[in-house]
């Protein structure tokens, strides 16, 4: 364990000058991930060839990687594994889960989920035909709306827009003395937060890698399948790599044991050696000690920025147990003036109507880059700034 | 274009003293993809950060890297687009077919299928529960099948055993004439073979990319959609990167323009940067060129076999024009003889219960090869290595 975060910021590359507020979206390149995807794809796709299944344990790794990742989410070994988009992996839980709850017709989320999860949601109700609902309702109100018709609570549990955590320990109590199955998106959670999903009693739980993990671009998503239901879960997504044996090459599915069975095809190889790479730097930290340093982070960030900037109204709660680790300020004139701050070395991101978004990732953000983040915002807001923009802020990816 | 293949070769890294003949299974390294990966890590991941979804274009890239795919299988710009697995491509073709042919319940593949197309379909019709029903017939048979309550014909095109080729413009002819939808799994013909989606009406098409297109391990797959059908598709995997507006971060999906629905997640653009280094070869050849050379490799290297290995049965066609770009052995001794052939530098594979592998790929595969190939074959053959061969065969990746 490192002592503190100095220490993890040197294994980051992060362009000199520049604030990256922005971690919450895609995290940056951990440097040893240039080395690590080169030696994989020189010395064993390169060299080993189809071999590499095996020679080079790629066959494997999405349980092994998934394993790496259920440390931070307190999933046992063998009970995560890494694949495919987390839009697929939202909908292999909620296929599985609805199945399990087949008498009941209603999915429950919030407006605070991010689309992507909603619109599988719809897809999949549209394709079932069988009368399912997906009800939606305010993130505060959830434990309201715990009924015995709901099949099924899906909730991303940090908001990607506001940073509002979900207390998903008292939520999926509720949720379960109803008999409601509860899948828990943990995108803005997985390396943000100490996240415990065994001790939740979560039934499933999703996630993606590129955010706070820092996998880059596309870097694959995992699942997680409480071990109480893993034998029980008839996988929608039935493909070849979540066969008892993909090599019989059967023409008939059998599913394998316990979260093997949500694999589908085969992985992506590449990706992983980055993830993997950049797992090597979350094994060196404790997630409380990552917790607290971000709390402390982000109410520095907030302090500087209100007292700075009377214009800004918070869009994240004040306190910091109630957060993720992402900051956002209200400003109806956001969008341009994101653009305005990332010209002078700020980035942090704008989701529409009017939320300017800023991740506090203490593996690679100091005081030091809060205080900067905070003039420039500062000098933005006192120049008036974003009239001055001169071109559109480009959507992200969140 | 390049004169000959000689060009094309020195562009793979390719172990020295080694034959491989098991691209089509996992294509080798292109040189190009080295650097080409670092840069896309190191400059865009690292340098551009979240920005690289606008200023690298990897937003776009699926779309665009579709395009490039489209050249080699017939679909026209804007009708091919890259990403998820093949199982998952599978899945959404088959979820759209059904629903346009719904008053069909028969979905017609055939014995030589690849498990996965059928374990996904199987997924699907026990998710739907509407009475569907898998028919699997035998290769040779299945324009008998075609009846007029069939809703989809579900084939790969190149038996991943065998090498048998079907008719692809013949059966989607003869399956419209009774109202069937086709869709056609490209994964042993793209870079295989000359393709035509747009000339053989297909509706539906799919394909990995980490075969014959040498995308490396886990390489994204793709999807064609006939423009006729590709506005009235509805996307069962409705992920937010094919909603209309992913960043207006709507609560309610709509799908976006034609082939665009069919994104789903996050797309891997690790990946995509190998993929494209290896798209960069393919633009250097005609495909005409390469199945010229294909079938000269293939019928050598099946007279070079079956001279010297009497004991060999020919699993193939015999007739180059119905087989794609591999060919295959019978022998029951086929697992511990690959092994042998493996440990004297030919790489081949073995699929259950007794055939032997190997595939003929003109871009790093020469005449030269398929001798040396031959003569190890025939040593393996007449010393009867396959009973010295001290471990098993671990199965691999098709």
């Amino acid at each position: 364990m490192v002592s503190d975060f100095a220490e993890t910021k040197s294994l980051f590359q992060l362009p000199e000058g520049l604030v990256y507020l922005d971690g919450n979206s895609l995290g940056p390149l951990p440097k040893a991930a240039v080395a690590r995807v080169s030696t994989m794809i020189r010395d064993e796709w390169g060299d080993m060839l189809i071999s590499g299944w095996n020679s080079a344990g790629w066959m494997n790794q999405p349980a092994r990687v998934g394993d790496r990742i259920g440390k931070l989410i307190g999933g046992p070994a063998g009970t995560v594994v890494v694949g495919d988009t987390l839009s697929i992996k939202v909908y292999q839980a909620l296929a599985a889960a609805l199945e399990i709850n087949a008498g009941r017709k209603i999915i429950l989320s919030d407006t605070g989920n991010f689309p992507s999860d909603l619109y599988m949601t719809e897809g999949l109700i549209k394709s079932l035909d069988k009368g399912h609902r997906l009800k939606l309702c305010a993130p505060e109100a959830v434990a309201d709306y715990l009924t015995e018709d709901v099949a099924v609570l899906l909730l991303t549990e940090v908001d990607y827009k506001t940073g509002r955590l979900h207390d998903m320990h008292d939520l999926t109590r509720k949720a379960h003395a109803k008999g409601i199955l509860t899948i828990w998106d943990l995108a803005h959670s997985a390396g943000a937060l100490p996240v415990d999903v065994s001790a939740a009693e979560a039934d499933f739980a999703v996630g993606c890698t590129y955010k706070y993990l820092n996998s880059g671009p596309g870097g694959p998503a995992f699942i997680y399948l409480a071990p109480r239901l893993a034998n029980q879960v008839r996988p929608a997504l039935s493909g070849w790599l979540g066969h008892e044996q993909p090599f019989a090459f059967d023409l008939e599915y059998r599913p394998g044991p316990g979260i093997e069975r949500m694999r589908v095809g085969t992985p992506p190889i590449i990706q992983l050696a980055a993830l993997e790479a950049s797992l090597d730097i979350w094994d060196l930290v404790d997630m409380n000690d990552v917790r607290t340093k971000s709390s402390e982070l982000s109410d520095l960030f907030i302090e500087l920025v209100e007292s700075g900037c009377p214009d800004l109204q918070l869009a994240s709660p004040r306190d910091s147990r109630q957060r993720g680790s992402q900051v956002s300020f209200h400003f109806e004139h956001g969008h341009a003036a994101v653009k305005a701050m990332i010209d002078m070395g700020l980035i942090g991101d704008f989701r529409a109507p009017d939320i300017m978004r800023f991740g506090l990732t203490p593996l690679y953000i100091d005081a030091q880059d809060v205080n900067k983040a905070a003039s420039i915002i500062e000098e933005v807001m006192a120049k008036r700034l974003w009239d001055n923009a001169e071109y559109f802020v480009q959507s992200t990816v969140t």
